[in-house]
């Protein structure tokens, strides 16, 4: 058996193939190639919780299973909030193949590609200013996420609650990397070609007013009931509203609350592996405002828990 | 993080220790002090599937999440076709304290010391002739497990489908065990105060004529949907019927035929654990039959593990 620390793992990660997978994965998707039971859930005090998300991609020759634990209370030790790990086992025999001790980077991974990838398709090809708001974890990986991926050069601005976390961030991010913090988030909305919004509000952060024609907006932010990151208004406005999986985001996901007050509906939402293989779905005009609201999809743990597995298997046989 | 192989779960298990905290499980588990959410499964082709049990004893400082995967068609590779593992997380802050490598042999255990306990707790106390229906693992552990901590010195008859593995697993006790193979299932059955099943069967291998007053059954054979050891009529006309968990034994336990056959209903059943702490709900007078129906539940997989780490952890002390 494959035992891998997070350390490994990271080293694993190869950007291009992973993105591939990742594409594959929301085509498979949203295609009905997925086997994916309820996801599993456990609740302790202080919303304390661990989940188990696991599931088959139709043909493969592994399943996957991930154990995703969230203890708030952890940072008062001193301890990371969110870990975890990944088990791969053979879809023939059952045996466990690897264990991945990703403590969560696999999750943060992908979803910072995600992201990626659904700006990516959505947004004006010759966006080039694009505002995070968010200073944790995620809004760094959405950040490297996107420039390494997305065409042309981009420049950042960082907004956060606490100016002081989202000043951290700027500097810690990777050298290249064009960013600065900014204080009015108005403002920087204003001037954005891409908003990506990584925080975790239970309230609009993004108003729709402040939003120009043109705009693309990911958000992913919104991963369990109650948060939300944007005004209904801006949902009700935008030509395309893209999402990692309908079900999900209709339930949990920023647009659960224009979908609760009967603003959207099913019909108009369109899944990001129908958008990757029909681009028609997607931008036809420069003008138009784009949405992507991404809840993270068992299909991405399971895509980049095999990504890793094969680097290692290729990385062993050279 | 603590990993353990089989062989090193094996030589932790201390069999008075671990009834105790079997014992207290079935306890804890009748008066609702266990967080156990649906039981998760996943289904591949062949028959082939993976269940996920876990849960969280309330109070406990771990949780237990046990992965078991069953995969028919692994015995033409000669493999095992049950396999699996246990992982034990702090209920604290959610880390993976413990990777017990198992290979479904705490299941194995488990299942075998409930067994006993059932038995110990509503045969008679005289009791000295044991037939055991079955010849697999699980048949060797009940004969393992009846032995250890039953009052007595029993004798043990083994009956099988195929003659050739009832002798073969006579031959394969451990040595101070009084075992002999038989080839009559009926005058067995007549002969013994306690019957142990432990088939596969579909059908009723034993039937209530055959069995005589102030015998006590333990069935542990059927565990999922279709699967049948006893006949209905034996069901009906035992004084007393003791389950492991009421909802799992009328879903798909032994009684569930009786059951759904409306001669019997929740409110003529005990659960073990009430009976481990109510002796008066079992045997009044040595002329009762006595039936246990055990489908294995999650309450005994997350007892067990802990009863494994703690040794782990006592004898580290030392």
């Amino acid at each position: 058996m494959i035992s891998l620390t997070r350390n490994e793992i990271e080293s694993l990660i190869d950007l291009p193939q992973t993105v591939q997978a990742l594409e594959a994965a929301y085509l498979a998707s949203s295609q009905g190639n997925f086997n994916l039971p309820p996801v599993g859930h456990i609740a302790f005090a202080n919303g304390a919780d661990c989940h188990i998300k696991y599931g088959h991609m139709k043909g493969d020759s592994v399943f996957v299973i991930k154990i995703a634990t969230g203890f708030p209370q952890n940072s008062i030790h001193g301890l990371p909030s969110g870990n975890g790990l990944v088990l791969v086992l053979s879809a023939h025999t059952g045996q466990v193949e690897a264990m991945l001790h990703d403590e969560m980077v696999l999750t943060d991974i992908r979803t910072g590609l995600g992201g990626a990838i659904a700006s990516r398709s959505l947004a004006r090809r010759d966006s080039q200013n694009v505002l995070v708001a968010g200073t944790g974890e995620q809004a760094r990986r959405q950040i490297e996420a996107h420039n390494t991926i997305l065409p042309g050069s981009l420049s950042f601005k960082v907004w956060g609650r606490d100016a002081t976390k989202a000043k951290a961030l700027v500097n810690d991010l990777a050298q290249g990397i064009e960013a600065t913090q900014v204080d009015d988030l108005e403002t920087a909305t204003r001037a954005s070609d891409i908003v990506i919004t990584a925080t975790g509000a239970t309230a609009p952060v993004i108003k729709s007013d402040w939003v120009q024609p043109g705009t693309h907006i990911t958000a992913v932010g919104a991963d369990a009931p109650g948060k939300q990151e944007l005004d209904i208004k801006l949902i009700n406005r935008a030509d395309i509203v893209a999402v990692d999986l309908v079900s999900q985001c209709i339930d949990h996901g920023e647009i659960s609350h224009a979908s609760r007050a009967g603003t959207i509906n099913a019909t108009d939402l369109v899944e990001l592996g129908t958008l990757l293989t029909n681009s028609k779905l997607g931008r036809t005009n420069p003008e138009q405002i784009t949405i992507a609201d991404l809840t993270g999809i068992a299909a991405q743990d399971i895509a980049i828990a095999k990504a890793v597995l094969e680097a290692w298997q290729s990385q062993k046989d050279l």
